[in-house]
């Protein structure tokens, strides 16, 4: 974890899904360390308070491997590369990248002092928006077809569906991939009962974050645009209806109603 | 997100799973405007530089509901309350039975304001202490039969080998459950190949972090107790060699090695 590192060095950090009060001090301090800073532009203009001497290398978000041996050249010449990502580098950003581009490249960058400091993802941002939906058992599926085939996914939407997991979407839609939502909505009404609950939850972690609920048999799939993670309950996921406010929802821990303890 | 609170209110925090290094300013900013904290023991001893006029309600692990219900009753009065998680609260932890306690409880528990702050959960940082293995889509298991059966527990452990999800198991082992880890392996391993790499993570996020990386066909459950993280490989998640250190492990986020950009 925090053995000292006396020459070049390449951390992959994620500032997790909102503003600054949701980066954890260690990656602040990876940032206040870093004579490098690596990443998708956006998450670069999120650090605040940079020093002069700290370099900015931004690019845009279809270069991960690209981006990552940047960085990885920059470590091996010594110097102190922090990559960004938002969320946690390791689910669906920039932390597999970097290992990609270490496999595929000079011998030599298995050398460097590469480390992850992990951060909040957008899931449990998300989640926390609208009570605790992945109080259950769950998974976490990327609908982005770019680099596995759509039957992949379909597989494991599927297989969520049989194990009744609740199941959390990262990048449900882009304007390059406007209908697999809504393909993968209509599959697992195939597979679920359309009573299930949907969140549309938008920019959680934020002060902007909106959240739309839904059943399944209602969803919609232009609610979602890269912004926005969805959730989609188990056959135990629950409102509770309040005055006056939108409806927690969460999932028991317990599958019947009774006593026990965890 | 931040509305002002001008009343009692709860707020449901995770201290994430290791020292205050990963814990969020956000999280830190409820435990200083709360009156009351309430938690497991251990979890509350984590928090430094308490109000002296701060009062401290600890409990042992196996009361949640009871816990959840003592802190809605202290909001209902007036009080500012924190129910302390480590980890994230969503994540088999304390949000749930705040919400189960909420259901079953006073209907004016209703009115109450009731917040979830996220927190960085336990898989996330036993993943950035090996590389990025959750690179890839993945589902996380709770071995605990406390809440709910050992059929679903197998019926869900089938359903990840089947949708080739990388597998976080959470509560892998406890000195009252010490069979069904080796019990979750012997099934995987008829619907595994028993070179999928599993990895036993302990006290990820601190400084007695440990880590053993093994396979499928050679884990032993012996090597998990109450700190471990256990996370299993996909059929693609791989290891880099390097010298005089521990393998990297990460699971690429494409099926095929190719080029693209996600």
């Amino acid at each position: 974890m925090s053995a000292p590192r006396d020459k070049g060095w390449l951390t992959v950090i994620g500032l997790g899904p909102g503003g600054p009060h949701l980066t954890t001090p260690a990656v602040m301090n990876v940032i206040s360390e870093a004579t490098d800073l690596v990443g998708y532009g956006p998450y670069l203009d999120r650090i605040e308070g940079q020093e002069p001497s700290q370099r900015r290398h931004a690019s845009d978000n279809r270069v991960e491997v690209e981006r990552a041996g940047e960085a990885l050249r920059l470590a091996a010449e010594g110097r102190r590369v922090a990559v960004v990502s938002g969320g946690d580098p390791g689910v669906f950003a920039m932390a597999a990248a970097v290992f990609e581009a270490i496999e595929a490249g000079d011998p030599a960058w298995r050398n460097i002092d590469v480390r992850v400091e992990p951060g909040v993802t957008a899931m449990l941002a998300a989640a926390a928006e609208v009570g605790a939906p992945l109080g259950g058992d769950f998974c976490a599926i990327s609908l982005s077809d770019n680099l596995k085939s759509w039957a992949t996914i379909t597989r494991r939407l599927a297989a969520a569906a049989q194990a009744d997991f609740v199941i959390a979407l990262y990048n449900p839609a882009s304007r390059a991939r406007p209908h697999q939502l809504g393909e993968a909505f209509e599959l697992l009404r195939g597979l679920k009962s359309g009573d299930d609950l949907v969140m549309f939850v938008r920019a959680a972690g934020t002060k902007e974050a909106r959240v739309k609920l839904t059943t399944l048999a209602e969803a919609d799939a232009a609610d979602a645009d890269m912004r926005t993670v969805v959730i989609i309950g188990s056959s135990q996921t629950r409102t509770i209806d309040r005055p006056d406010a939108q409806p927690w929802v969460y999932t028991p821990r317990r599958e019947m109603v009774g006593e026990g303890g965890a």
